[in-house]
């Protein structure tokens, strides 16, 4: 058998996994639990996955000002190289807890990826902090992580860019915006690829905490979970690019504040903490 | 026992249900299979479902030419007064077969609806003809029918209208521009009602054949099944109307051009007729 990825040790942090477009105005349910979190005060945002990330640290430093976090600032890597410099380093020591910005999730992963500060972001997770991610930052959570695709439109056989993610959530495929860009299609065509990954899309102003294996949902839309484990029938390896997906004997469910989700047994919980 | 609805005997004409905008220009393979069950040349397009059916005619006249349908009429009924008017019942006689096109669903049962010419309607189905229905035509076919909710949002528990339909297909939900509209939630809301009804969300472009009980996909998109008939929770009937939805264990199927489905047995087939 395979050496199991270098990721997939147990993991003592959370991770806090947002569909886009979170709060900031109202009662800021999901910013709420990213600040409850932090016992320091201090928050690193990593606006990595933008190309111009103008604006984001004002707006998130108002936000968490008024959450008590006092202390945010931006982590921004402009190309790969600077992810190698002491003071890009240096700006993740003492932290516990790192919030990824949205934008392209392949401009993480691209940036980031095998550098110091992604050692550094999985330290942190490992230690114990947070790792929150919003819309593009949600995305790279997975160790295979959906780049693009049609939204609102039926999964096409070669519609769907993937690459590998940051690998701080295995075993899922997250997308984002869900609803509202009507993305199931596109989920359920990375589920098809390979059922061993459960797809798990998040609305926006919607985010699921991870921590030990569940996840319980926050925020004002909903979580779907598709479950590709007991299909009988795909057409995924098959056909033109063009030919539309065919799919037998998927499982959904649609989760939202107060579900919760075991990963390992697949099964969603109630708010009470009970298995059904 | 309640006694069977008056619409449920066996029904051995064809549905072609159509979740809008076919085809008009190209392969018109979804009005080819409509034009290729008429035997006599004939056609009432019926335009019920629009405020303003200007120009309805002279499209699918053009289409059904081409098909060799030369003999296309129109119906269209103003106001229900007219729904009893003989020269409106007599436009159904001697006819194989009855298109009802786009517009709002609501008009369609609130103008013909326990008339002489819904009852014409179901005369030519129980006949052998064929009833076919595009959009708004799509959702009037079934017993239940939605008539208007949020796309491309999660469902909430309030946000769902749904009126009495024409009942030709018993059984089911018909949700129609099905992807792309983002119309999932809508569609998982309208199951989680009631998981008796299946849903049954359709592309546009796209089409089941509908004959003894089984249908078969046609046109370039897909065809959602959401079967609840394994649903272990739901919060349908608990909450505020603003609570998004929470099910779990929904199944889904997504069928694409030459898939199949037995309706009664609520399993897919494959293009050679076998059942998974």
């Amino acid at each position: 058998m395979a050496e199991p990825s270098k990721h997939r040790k147990a993991k003592p942090g959370t991770l806090i996994i947002i569909g886009g477009h979170e709060d900031h105005d109202g009662d800021c349910l999901i910013l709420k639990e990213v600040a409850s979190m932090i016992s320091n005060g201090k928050l690193v945002l990593a606006t990595i996955a933008s190309h111009e990330p103008d604006g984001y640290l004002e707006k998130y430093q108002t936000s968490f000002a008024r959450l008590g976090i006092s202390d945010v600032t931006e982590l921004y890597i402009e190309d790969r190289l600077e992810a190698g410099l002491p003071e890009k380093i240096a700006a993740l020591e003492d932290v516990q807890a790192v919030f990824f910005s949205g934008g392209d999730q392949l401009r993480i992963t691209s940036q980031i990826g095998d550098t110091p500060i992604e050692e550094r972001v999985h330290q942190i997770y490992e230690a114990g902090g947070v790792v929150a991610g919003t819309s593009a930052g949600a995305s790279a959570m997975s160790e295979t992580m959906l780049v693009r695709a049609s939204n609102s439109a039926s999964y096409r056989l070669g519609d769907l860019q993937m690459a590998a993610g940051l690998g701080l959530l295995p075993g899922v495929i997250i997308d984002q915006h869900f609803a509202q860009r009507g993305r199931i299609g596109r989920l359920i065509g990375a589920v098809a690829q390979n059922p061993r990954v459960l797809g798990v899309g998040i609305d926006e102003d919607t985010a699921i905490v991870v921590r030990d294996g569940h996840f319980r949902v926050i925020g004002s839309g909903a979580v779907y979970l598709v479950d590709g484990s007991g299909v009988t029938h795909s057409n995924i390896a098959e056909g033109e690019p063009d030919t539309p997906l065919s799919i037998y004997d998927l499982r959904l469910h649609v989760l939202s504040s107060g579900d919760g989700f075991d990963l390992q047994a697949r099964r969603p919980e109630h708010a009470d903490g009970q298995r059904t």
